[in-house]
Formats: structure tokens, C-alpha cells, sequence
């Protein structure tokens, strides 16, 4: 099993933002071949990083997954207010870092 | 649902023993009220933390687990390396960074 992981360091008067955009999410995500599931985790101790965690049968159905049109429709919301800070030379609300990993123990 | 993760640093030379603890894993955690599932993943790059991972269906019953007799066993070929390294004189093969989260979105 493939596991992709962004942490996510926000910014505290982003949370809520952030935590909407999974709450209306398109779940496009949910119908990709090899997509096994998702979780969005919120740290139990403040400042620390989100993680957006998607589970895959194989790496490469990972891959399919963000060349695929519904990956950027689906992160439009987001990069928006990153694209929006920078313009207006803000700090971006979040900072992403992107992680990959293999299951080798259950 | 809660989520408990171990980071795992493992120097180089350790990672193949490290591995080999959860080859050889009692599955005593697997009975524990509460328990979803576990897994171990292992950094598709060099150098990055290995995490270890539980899933439960609230934080009280990670809490129960750790203080169980079971726990304590079963983390003591592992902790008995690092006591080794100390008394030795020499880095311990691994060091962990312990983090806990909620789980908001699916």
C-alpha cells in the first residue's frame, strides 16, 4: 500500500478556512482507481502541521490521480488564497510539505 | 477517530533491525478495545522518519494501551537497543517524535 502525505503548517486565523475546504470537499477523489481512503487530521496540540493523508493500492494510481482534472479543480480554493497573499505580499495562509511513504507492517 | 504517530529517525546502519521489530510484532495491540488498525510506514525517500501509526476509535483507548502490560512488553527489544547505545557511550539508533491527532475529515 502507497501513502501520500502533505503537512500542512497554517497559519491560526487560517484553521478554520482550512478545515472548511475539507468540509465541502468534491470527494472526485473517492471514484480514482487504486484510491483505498482518506484522512484529514487536525493536531491535538496547537502549531502543529495538518496532515492530508490519501491511501493508494500502487504509487502510480497516486500519480494518475493529481494529472488528473479533478486534482486541480479541487485544489482551485486553496492555491487561490495562496495566489492572493502573494499578490498582495502576504505571508501565504499555509505551507505545504509533501511526503511519500510505503506500508511495510500492518 | 483518533490517531497516534511515532516519528521514527533511524540512523543508516539500523533501519533493516528496525524493520525486523515489526516483522516479528506480537499483534497484542490488535485486541485492545477501541482499535482500528495499525501501520508502519517506511519513507520512499533516504533519510526521512519512518511512522508508526495507530488508528483508534478515541484517545482514551490509545491511553489504556499504552499504560497496558502488553505495551510495555512489547516495545522492550527495541527500547533495550537505545539503553545499549546510552550505556555504551553512543547515539542511540533511533530517536522518535510522538504526535496525536483527530481525524475531521474523510
Amino acid at each position: 500500500m502507497f501513502i501520500a502525505i502533505n503537512y500542512i503548517t497554517c497559519k491560526p486565523d487560517y484553521t478554520a478556512k482550512f478545515e472548511q475546504l475539507f468540509a465541502k470537499r468534491a470527494h472526485a477523489i473517492d471514484e480514482m482507481p487504486g484510491f483505498i481512503r482518506m484522512h484529514v487530521l487536525r493536531p491535538k496540540e496547537e502549531g502543529e502541521d495538518y496532515l492530508i493523508m490519501s491511501f493508494w493500492e500502487d504509487e502510480s494510481d497516486f500519480k494518475s490521480w493529481t494529472k488528473s482534472n479533478a486534482f486541480i479543480e479541487g485544489h482551485q480554493r486553496g492555491f487561490e488564497d495562496i495566489k492572493k497573499a502573494r499578490k498582495a505580499g502576504l505571508e501565504p495562509p499555509m505551507k505545504s510539505t509533501f511526503k511519500t511513504y510505503e506500508v511495510f507492517a500492518n
